[in-house]
């Protein structure tokens, strides 16, 4: 009967793009006066939201921004960035998030890359975008957002022409009609990563793929009705795990918290009675060393999502006495996110609290809108044997893997092989099917949730005069989990002390990124001339 | 930047059709020992029932069962049904779930209309599809399921031949490659719908529309993971109100009732601690009215999805004693069940109890995976002021509608038009935007002029302390063109007047709605169980 049962063809009532957009329309229909959004003194509701980034979208369509136009936004957790989650794809444009803490060569990169029509800079951010502008090829149109709660307020151009953020809402036409995506594979966000070669890659994001982020996250998280989180991630990390989205489907309150302090935290989450947030590890370090006069307790559960590098058991077992129940995820910009979860299983219970951090803080099993992630031997493709010991790559397939990275054909073939996304992340598959990371792609560092790219670093200090060979390597650090650590043989008669060459660094790129040691002396090297870092990362554990 | 974001392709790793099959799988590698199945004594772990259906996917496969092949499964609510809701499209084929009250010559047009390839028929059924294949045209290949629980087994043929369910299971293949569907828009189901007139049509599902289904379940109902779930609901209902799928996303445990008694449910909700089921208000009126000494009350809160009629405020307010929360949904066949839902609002705490049933029993606002429901003026098209009081026609436009009617291009154009599907469904739209069904098109009254609603008044009279069941169709009147005659099934036991009917209605509605005749006895229902107002119009013609 094959024919009779293809003959039903789609038509406008049974077939719709997906998109996340049809998450905001729905909570403000249903739930139009309930809280949405708040962030100190200002307060929205659903209504208003929608209102909000309707108007701006007008004002951004009004510009002349339309389909796969690229809007920049380089902001921190504050109300603006959640709106242009909704604002920039309701004009039919896509959203590219910008990393704060990056450094004005690296935003000019974005920005001449990612081809930037619209650049939304909260004004602390300003200097840093001037900055970038002097060496850009495009000059986006300049949209400021002027929060009055900044604890910088660096001064406006008078050369430059910009609008302030809050003119778009104000001058946006409230009956604006959004445009909802032609085709459900059509872009949404455009988010760079550090990447591992140094140079940011442009991983774009769909429609669909969004969609069914939220859909699986509140499946797999077990997310609740209304829930009331607290945006402590920032929203330009894979759009903020995609829970800007998720907690619009929930018709959620979200907590903006411009800039993290463990203080601020715990006065947040017992404030406004937040029940999920999420953290890097170095978050939950953060809160687990803070002076106990700032420290709070609560005699509820609250869920906390923890992802970038595996939490060590002492900072899951500390969580406890908070209130906070930890699921620890696993992903990559490149998969929107979370893809891996360390689902409990009912038997942990039965087990000690050691041992049940240690089951926790492997990356787990896949979330329920991934069809499948498994740990393969690259050569051959052949799945790893379930041993805990036999070292693979992750490799993932399902609807929320990226449309690919953005004019770069030769990475994207690089990474999609026999069906499969290559991770570039090392690890093994336990008895219980759970897989645990045994080595990240051995380039990265991961401080404070933040990849930072050694390849990058080296390039750097490769640019210095006395520099004749570099290897940098993470060091374990105690406050950010990871710290780079450089390895220098100087060119023969060259000098340069420590503090010289992480000064140089500063200069050269995002501070954040500078080594925080440097050692002088001789690299090992193998027979066929490639630096051993697995003998200087053993050498960076003892320092 | 057009051509760069619509120059990076789907991928087989990053675009997967979307299908409820999938969460089989999952579950099944995730949660392989949880409890996924319970019928009397028997128990399927997930790991378990995979295997079951992977077996017979391979045993259909074997017999030739393909890629948009009709497998009927004419069975009550035991594991058999809810394993063919993933072995049978495990082979690529389509399930076609037969109401189990459906008489012979009915079974025979689905035969013959679906071209049905293989039947999977309960014993206790064989001698209705005994009769049936007696006039079908096809003669599909017979599976019998032989159910140690069931009450009644008739003889089984010795001049047809059949295998038995079990054998499938048996001289399956457990290492089975199943059939991922081609496209997520391959047809996954077809179900018949009865209709209260006229030839059963046959609405067919993608796999498409019950992923998302499930998904959209999961956000609007607010399902944790891993509920225990008390099937109630006949899974030849719209799949089982898509739970079958929902179940098993959230690996629940499924506890199958092959037959309805009140006693018996209020058992296994002890039994087995089940936190959701599911029942039309027929089922709950039940409930409400059975013998004390079989009722029980529980003093934690079990959540139960009602529709298929709005719960007369009445049965709304008794379910409270047992501990059951009523969420009242409203969906059709062509929507994949619910598709709207009485979402309560924080404020409705608030008010009166009776205020709380009443808001409760509109049909309200429409569900995450529902992209629009409206209320339209069927001749302009037009929206509908939300006044509560002008009645049109609740339109639908989302992924969770059907494909369309199987093999009927006349019926799909009548209800797929304008960018709608067009329900049938009469209704208004109360001031808080939540829509409230008055009739279907055909069951209004329409006297002296004026729209009566056979609901509204039927609502009235199921809070009369005497009335067991109610129902209300059009009497022809020389002077009004119609009346409003009541049918009435008393509660055992209980005794009323027609005249003390009518003015029990004229004290509690508008003094010309009221009916101007009642007729006692015992009303005539659809396999389904619905009243057949046809018949009763016929009757009402003859007063």
């Amino acid at each position: 009967m094959t024919i009779e049962y293809d003959q039903l063809p789609q038509n406008p009532a049974n077939f719709v793009a997906l998109t996340p957009l049809s998450f905001l329309q729905r909570s403000a229909d249903i739930y139009p006066r309930r809280e949405a959004l708040i962030y100190n003194k200002r307060r929205y509701n659903w209504s208003q939201l929608r209102s909000r980034c309707t108007r701006i979208a007008s004002s951004l369509a009004a510009r002349g921004i339309g389909k796969n136009d690229t809007v920049s936004v380089f902001a921190f957790n504050t109300p603006e960035i959640f709106e242009s989650h909704f604002s920039i794809p309701m004009a039919g444009a896509v959203l590219n998030a910008i990393n704060t803490r990056l450094d004005a060569a690296t935003v000019a990169f974005i920005i001449d890359h990612g081809e930037s029509k619209l650049f939304i800079c909260d004004r602390q951010l300003w200097p840093v975008l001037r900055k970038a502008l002097e060496t850009t090829r495009l000059k986006p149109e300049i949209v400021i957002i002027d929060d009055a709660d900044a604890n910088e307020k660096p001064a406006l151009p008078d050369d430059i022409e910009y609008s302030f953020y809050e003119d778009l809402v104000e001058h946006g036409d409230d009956s604006f009609v959004w445009r909802p995506p032609e085709d459900e594979w059509q872009a949404l966000s455009l988010n760079y990563t550090s990447g591992t070669t140094g140079q940011p890659r442009g991983v774009v994001y769909h429609h669909r793929g969004s969609y069914l982020m939220t859909m699986g996250t509140v499946v797999s998280w077990g997310l609740p009705l209304h829930p009331r989180y607290l945006y402590t991630v920032p929203m330009f990390h894979c759009n903020g795990w995609g829970h800007v989205w998720t907690m619009t489907a929930l018709a959620g309150t979200v907590v903006c918290m411009r800039a993290f302090s463990p203080k601020l935290l715990f006065e947040l989450v017992e404030e406004h009675a937040i029940t999920h947030f999420g953290g890097a590890p170095v978050i939950l370090n953060m809160l687990a060393n803070a002076p106990e006069s700032d420290q709070k307790r609560f005699d509820r559960s609250i869920q906390v999502m923890t992802a970038g590098a595996p939490p060590p058991a002492k900072v899951l077992e500390s969580m406890n006495q908070f209130g906070f129940e930890i699921m620890h995820v696993y992903g990559l910009t490149e998969s929107y996110g979370h893809i891996l979860q360390s689902a409990a299983q009912d038997s942990w219970a039965q087990q000690s609290i050691e041992k049940q951090a240690e089951l926790k803080a492997r990356q787990g099993v896949r979330f329920a809108m991934t069809e499948a992630v498994d740990v393969i031997d690259p050569e051959t493709g052949a799945s790893v044997p379930w041993d805990a010991e036999t070292i693979g790559e992750i490799v993932i397939r399902g609807n929320t893997v990226m449309k690919g990275y953005l004019k770069d054909e030769e990475a994207c073939s690089k990474v999609f092989k026999d069906g499969w996304f290559f991770s570039g992340d090392l690890a093994v598959v336990c008895d219980d099917g759970y897989i645990q990371i045994k080595d990240r792609a051995k380039d990265i560092i991961i401080s404070g949730g933040e990849n930072i790219s050694s390849v990058e670093i080296e390039g750097v200090l490769y640019r210095h005069a006395a520099v004749g060979e570099a290897a940098v390597v993470a060091m374990p650090d105690e406050k950010w989990g990871e710290v780079p650590c450089a390895f220098i043989e100087l060119k023969t008669n060259a000098e340069a002390t420590e503090s010289e060459l992480i000064e140089f660094c500063k200069e050269n790129m995002a501070r954040f990124k500078r080594p925080k040691k440097v050692v002088f002396g001789e690299l090992p090297k193998t027979a066929t001339g490639k630096i051993q870092k697995n003998l200087l990362r053993d050498t960076a554990k003892e320092l």
